[in-house]
């Protein structure tokens, strides 16, 4: 963190947190940012980026500003990008617009930029600041930073449960256990996430859609589902291929698709691990090269305590019901191999809030 | 309810249930019961009833108020007694006091008063309103009233689990799952109950002590420990009578006492059920009959489960651990019996709030 910052500074920063956040269903696969330009305690713009190959938060917020950029200060809650990508970089609109200080949340960790904005601004001779709010703001792209440090997205892994810890009766029926509140919520984490994960036990059993539904009137970025299948054996199930979100079926390298209308179904070889599933590792990798920044998970107890055993659930997103089930319903989670005490795994409660008469808790792994 | 109540009426109401909670480990077998005397906004008495035995919550305030009762309005959060118990009836001390005017939050349903009290007040002229922050007192009172509404104690079910609802690993080690908060917290649930029950299952695996662990400063009137045992299996294990609470075995009308020195223990005979074990509404009759108002359950998944299967449950007190423990895992509850999701018990969130890292529900059935 450079420089110590005014209560005026930390406004327009969470002005130009709350501003990124608007974009959180249409950005990817780029991050969200919002730009703030001031002088003093006046805003003369503001911005933020809508969609990847449209102007970036800066450049809005600098078409609004105009002349009064000279001089001002820019809020903005990512690195502004050094590189000509789809949009001549942003360091530069700044200097060519006479700002006299940058204020920014975030480094932008992606190699195309990683402090060559900062670098690019300083030697124009503007006053660069980083570090403002840099946890918000990395919170609010917890998905790209991901992708962009570790090679594969945040994971987000959705259950609904009872007080129990049971997801279905013994013969898989759980219509319904939430609420009808709870089950609108998960809409909105499926529309932010860049994928939609399941397991082909989950497709053949349920028949899911798995798409987003949200009013026609939220803009929401086109997803895609994720189906892993090492030998295909869900494509008979049509609800994961209806309307227009594309379905992406992950299979053993040595299964062949079989002839036949799979509408917009793409296919992908993966590794298989040694239980003759697809490698989770694998999988991530390879949705981390399609620009996926966050994943969110519906499937079984297998698949899920699958991603939890080989560390690859960053959030639960846990909906509990206020209701008892009983020990012969299904489990949460299976397959951790927990025997002891101290092999259990503990999470931290990063939030918790009512959805209509359901407790959301949102879960992920302690330290 | 009758009356239209001022906000005064209302401050001096909520005065009078605080001064009555703070009995909550003194009282039983008595209600808690406090007592404001007041002239318009100016207080001139207060008291709560401390103990079985003592002046009441109306004698203590009536004391402080001397003379100055006279004309006054006294708020009392349950209906003044009308008869001669181990202290003479409070409607005449009320009387003799001279004062004008009566509000009170409840009726007492016990039989020797059960609207004696309000119409002795009535008879000498007094204004009688009753139903001010009726709730609130009830809820104050929910084991005194249950027990004499329905012949049995209010059952309060206190569990640990983890998120996916698992109490222990398989071979029965679960220290710990909470948190030392919780762990602490749990001590004012056994000391507000007249009895802490549990069955010969965790006497043998755990060896519990069962007893109330609260600082020596706080006022705790004696609890009872309860342990259901057919067999009377589990008289090996000491820990259950260490201390001065005395212990009661509920046993089978066929079981021998075996000779030896049992320390403080109790023995008593209780019908079974079908299965073998105490009968549940039997061993909740016996205790409503030694006057226990609210029974605080610790016990197994079995013990638990048939309790809730019984209808047994007035509450449950579940302590939940951010932690996962897989599958493998012992079940929070057994014996429900449910196939189909009709068939789930569905329940009301009362209280929900963290306790150290861990969250605290407090749950009560539907409807």
């Amino acid at each position: 963190m450079t420089g110590v910052f005014s209560a005026a500074d930390h406004a327009h920063m969470a002005r130009a947190l709350l501003l990124a956040e608007r974009a959180r269903f249409t950005a990817h696969p780029n991050p969200v940012v919002g730009c703030v330009i001031a002088h003093a305690d006046k805003v003369v713009g503001e911005g933020f980026h809508i969609r990847a190959g449209g102007p970036h938060a800066e450049v809005h917020a600098l078409r609004m500003a105009g002349e009064q950029a000279r001089g001002a200060t820019a809020y903005v809650t990512l690195e502004p990008c050094a590189h000509y990508g789809r949009t001549p970089p942003c360091a530069l609109a700044l200097i060519q617009a006479g700002v006299a200080r940058v204020v920014c949340a975030l480094g932008d960790p992606f190699e195309q930029v990683a402090g060559g904005g900062f670098a690019l601004l300083r030697e124009a001779g503007i006053t660069v600041e980083v570090g403002l709010m840099a946890a918000a703001a990395r919170e609010l792209n917890i998905g790209f930073l991901t992708r962009i440090e570790q090679g594969r997205p945040f994971v987000r892994i959705k259950l609904a449960s009872s007080l129990d810890g049971r997801t279905a009766m013994a013969d898989g029926t759980s219509q319904w256990i939430t609420g009808a509140a709870a089950r609108a919520d998960v809409q909105q984490w499926r529309a932010r996430a860049g994928a939609v994960l399941t397991g082909a036990g989950t497709v053949l059993a349920d028949d899911p859609r798995m798409d987003v539904r949200l009013p026609p009137e939220v803009d929401v970025a086109g997803s895609l589902r994720v189906v892993l299948d090492a030998s295909l054996r869900s494509l008979a199930k049509v609800a994961i291929r209806s309307g227009n979100t594309p379905t992406l079926y992950l299979h053993a390298p040595h299964a062949d698709v079989p002839a036949g209308d799979w509408g917009q179904a793409q296919f992908a070889a993966v590794a298989l691990g040694s239980d003759g599933r697809p490698d989770l590792q694998a999988v991530m990798k390879a949705l981390a090269g399609r620009g996926i920044n966050e994943v969110h998970v519906e499937a079984g107890a297998q698949l899920c305590g699958a991603l939890v055993a080989a560390g690859l659930c960053d959030e639960l997103l846990l909906y509990q019901a206020m209701t008892l089930m009983g020990d012969e319903a299904r489990p949460l989670l299976s397959g951790l191999g927990i025997q002891a005490m101290e092999q259990q795994r503990r999470l931290h409660l990063h939030e918790v809030l009512m959805v209509g008469a359901d407790l959301r808790l949102r879960l992920r792994p302690q330290g």
